[in-house]
C-alpha cells in the first residue's frame, strides 16, 4: 500500500486535505477446460472431482447443488438422478433469452440459499446450454459475492462459446446481456455426446459461432466448414472424428483470443466479430432468431461493408457469405431496419466505450475494425444482401 | 495457456477424452482513498477528474451520472446542482437496509441505461451512505459487467469503513448482503465536512467500527478513543484535529487488513470482528438497530465469550465493554434471542466455507478465532451482558 502526502504539506499533521493511499491487488485466475465424454456415467467421477473440498482435507459428501436446463432434463432426467447422490439438488430451469433475466437469477439464488450453500467448497453445477451458462453463472458470481460454479454446456454454442470463457449475464428488457459479471467458472467441461439429442436448428446455431471463429483466425477451419458444409449438423451429432477436430479448433482460437483479454480491457475483440448488429435483431423479437442465427446476419453485413470499401476481396466475401448460408444460416432477416440498425450504432458505441470498433473481415482468417461505419452504409450492405438472397443467388 | 492431452494417449488424435486447456491471467486491481475536504466546491476539480477520459485522450464534457442518497440531497441540492454540469444527470435514490435491494439496484441500472453511459469513461459517482455505496457499487459492477465508479461516503461508516473496501451488495429477503461482489471503485473520496450535517446517532454508527479496527489491531486507537469517548461525536462533527486523527488511524488499520486479503481467499479475517451474530440482529427488525450498534452488541457477545474462556484478562473485556457503553452503543439488546444466535451460527458457517472463524479479541489490539463456539456459550454472554445492563454496571 502506498500512501502519500501532499507535497506542499509535508509533515503537517493537518495534511489530510491531500493524503491519500493506493490500494493496489493483483487476483489470478485458473481454469480449466476439459473435454471429456460421458460426464454422466456413474463411472466417471470428474465431475464430483472438480472443486471439491478434498484439497481442503474436509469432508466431502459430493453434495451439490446442480441447475439443469428443463429440455436436458428431459432426454437426461435418469442419468442425472443416477449420478447425484441423494444430498444434492437437482433444480430444474426453463433458460431461455425470453427467460434469462434478474428473475431467473432471483429463483437460482434463492435455490442456493435454500441448499445452504458452502461459499467455497460445494461448487454449483450448471447443465445446459448459453442461457444457462450465463444465468447460472451470474447467479454463482453474485452468490455471496461469488461462489465456485462448473459448467457443462449441453448445446454446441455452449461448447465453443458460452462455456468456455468468463462472461456471465442476464437480459435487462430489450436490452442483451446488459447486466452481469467477469466470474471464470472453475472448470468447463465439455461433453460432445450431449448433441445427439441436440435439434438440427441448434447444432446450425452453434456452428455460427465455429464460422465466426474462422472467418477472424483461421483460414484452415475455414475451408475445413467448406468443405463439410453439408453434413456438419449430422457429423456434430454423431462427434465423429471430423467435428471434433473442427469444434477442438475452433475452442482453441477462442481461447487463445480469449486468454490474453479476458476481462475486456481492450475492447478492439475479434471474436466480437457478429456481434455489432446481433444483439438488437435478436432480442427485438425474440423468438424469431437464434443468438448464432442473428450473428450469421451481422457477420454477412459486416463483410459486405468490409468487400465494398475494398478491404476484402469480393471472390473471399463471397466465399464467407455462401458458406454462411450452405450451413444453413439466415444471411439477411426483415428486422435489419433502419431503426433497428441505428439502436444498435448507438448502443454499440456505449458498449465499446466512445467509438465502434466494428470488427469486420480482410480475408479469410483475417479481421480489422472500423469507427466510422455509418447507417447508410449499414442499410446498403443489408439490401445486397436481401437482394442477394430474393434472387437465389447465395452460392 | 496451457494444452494436455491424456499420458496415455500421447499421439492420438483420438485423445479429446482427456484433452484439456489451462487458461490463466491476472487481474490487477489498484484504488485511491483520497482524504480531500470540500469535494463539492466549484473550484475542486478533483471529482469530475477522477476516471476521466482526458488520459484515453477523448473529450470529457464531465458528463457524469450521479447518485445522491435522498437524505444528503436535502441537505447538499444546491451544492451538488452547482457542482454538476447540465451533461450531468442527478439520480436520488432512498438508499436503506430497507430498500437495499434488487429493485434499488435495477432501478440504478435503469438510470444507467436512460443515461446511455459510456462503459469506460463516464464513471458514476455516488454520494451517500454505506447503504448507497453498496448498492450503486453493486449496479456499477454488474453494468455491462463493470463499469468505473467513485465513492463519495457521506458517513462516518462510510468514511471508516463501507466506502474504503471493494466489496458491494444487497439484502436477498431477510439475508443480509447475500448478493454482490467485489469490484474496486476506481477511488474513494473521503470529506469529513459531510459529517457536519449527519445525526448523532449515525456517527456512533460509524465509530462502532472505527472501535472495532481498535480492539482487533491497535491499542493506541482504543486508547485515543477512550480519551475522548464522550467528546467524539462532536470532535466528527466538527472535524476535529482529534476525530481527524482517530478517522486516519482507523482507516490505516483497515486498509492495512484489506490490502492483502482483498478478495477475501482467507476467510480467517479479523475485520470481520462484530460480524458473526449481528447480520441476523441487524436484519431480524430492520428499523431498530443500525449496522454499528448490531457490530457492537456483536463486539461484546463475542469479548465475553473469549474472556469466559480465559483468551482476554477480564479487565481488558471490562474495558472493552464500557467503552462501547460509553461511546452510546449498545452492548446487548432483546433480539439476541437462542433462535437468533442459531441462525447466525448456522449462516456463519455457510458463508465461511464450513468452519465458524469467529474473531475474538485476546488483548486490546489483538484477536484471534474461533471454531468451536456452541449456543450454549453465546446466550450465557448474552445474559452476562443484559445483567450488566440491568444492574447499570456497564462502566
Amino acid at each position: 500500500m502506498n500512501m502519500a502526502r501532499s507535497p506542499d504539506q509535508p509533515n503537517s499533521q493537518r495534511s489530510e486535505y491531500f493524503q491519500y493511499w493506493d490500494v493496489s491487488a493483483s487476483f489470478d485466475v485458473t481454469y480449466r477446460v476439459i473435454c471429456a465424454n460421458g460426464v454422466l456415467l456413474s463411472s466417471n467421477p470428474l465431475l464430483l472431482q472438480l472443486g471439491s473440498s478434498e484439497k481442503t482435507g474436509r469432508e466431502d459428501h459430493g453434495r451439490r447443488l446442480v441447475f439443469v436446463e428443463s429440455e436436458v432434463f428431459r432426454f437426461y432426467s435418469e442419468a442425472i438422478n443416477r449420478f447425484f447422490g441423494k444430498g444434492s439438488r437437482i433444480a430444474i430451469l426453463n433458460a431461455t433469452e425470453k427467460t434469462k433475466n434478474l428473475r431467473l437469477v432471483e429463483h437460482a439464488v434463492q435455490q442456493m440459499t435454500q441448499f445452504g450453500i458452502n461459499r467455497r467448497s460445494e461448487p454449483v453445477i450448471a447443465i445446459g446450454g448459453g442461457c444457462l451458462m450465463d444465468a447460472v453463472g451470474f447467479a454463482a458470481s453474485i452468490y455471496r459475492r461469488h461462489i465456485p460454479y462448473v459448467r457443462v454446456p449441453t448445446t454446441l454454442l455452449g461448447i465453443v462459446d458460452a462455456g468456455i470463457g468468463i462472461k456471465t449475464g442476464v437480459n435487462f428488457g430489450l436490452h442483451k446481456n446488459r447486466i452481469g459479471s467477469y466470474c471464470a467458472p472453475i472448470a468447463a467441461v465439455l461433453d460432445t455426446t450431449f448433441l445427439a439429442t441436440l435439434p438440427t436448428r441448434h447444432i446450425r446455431n452453434g456452428l455460427a459461432e465455429v464460422l465466426k471463429m474462422a472467418i477472424v483466425s483461421d483460414a484452415t477451419l475455414f475451408q475445413l466448414l467448406e468443405s463439410h458444409a453439408l453434413d456438419l449438423v449430422d457429423a456434430c451429432a454423431k462427434s465423429s472424428p471430423v467435428s471434433l477436430r473442427i469444434i477442438n479448433l475452433s475452442i482453441q482460437r477462442m481461447l487463445e483470443e480469449l486468454e490474453p483479454n479476458l476481462w475486456e480491457h481492450d475492447l478492439y475483440r475479434v471474436v466480437d466479430f457478429g456481434h455489432t448488429f446481433s444483439p438488437v435483431i435478436e432480442m427485438f423479437k425474440v423468438d424469431r432468431l437464434l443468438h448464432g442465427e442473428a450473428v450469421a446476419i451481422d457477420m454477412c453485413i459486416s463483410t459486405v461493408i468490409a468487400a465494398r470499401r475494398h478491404l476484402i476481396d469480393i471472390a473471399a466475401a463471397d466465399r464467407i457469405i455462401a458458406l454462411t448460408n450452405r450451413m444453413g444460416l439466415p444471411v439477411i432477416n426483415s428486422d435489419c431496419t433502419a431503426a433497428n440498425m441505428q439502436t444498435a450504432l448507438d448502443d454499440i458505441v456505449k458498449h465499446r466505450d466512445g467509438l465502434q470498433r466494428i470488427p469486420v473481415p480482410t480475408a479469410i482468417g483475417e479481421a480489422t475494425f472500423l469507427n466510422d461505419v455509418c447507417l447508410q452504409e449499414v442499410m446498403e450492405a443489408c439490401e445486397y444482401l436481401q437482394r442477394l438472397f430474393d434472387e437465389g443467388a447465395l452460392g
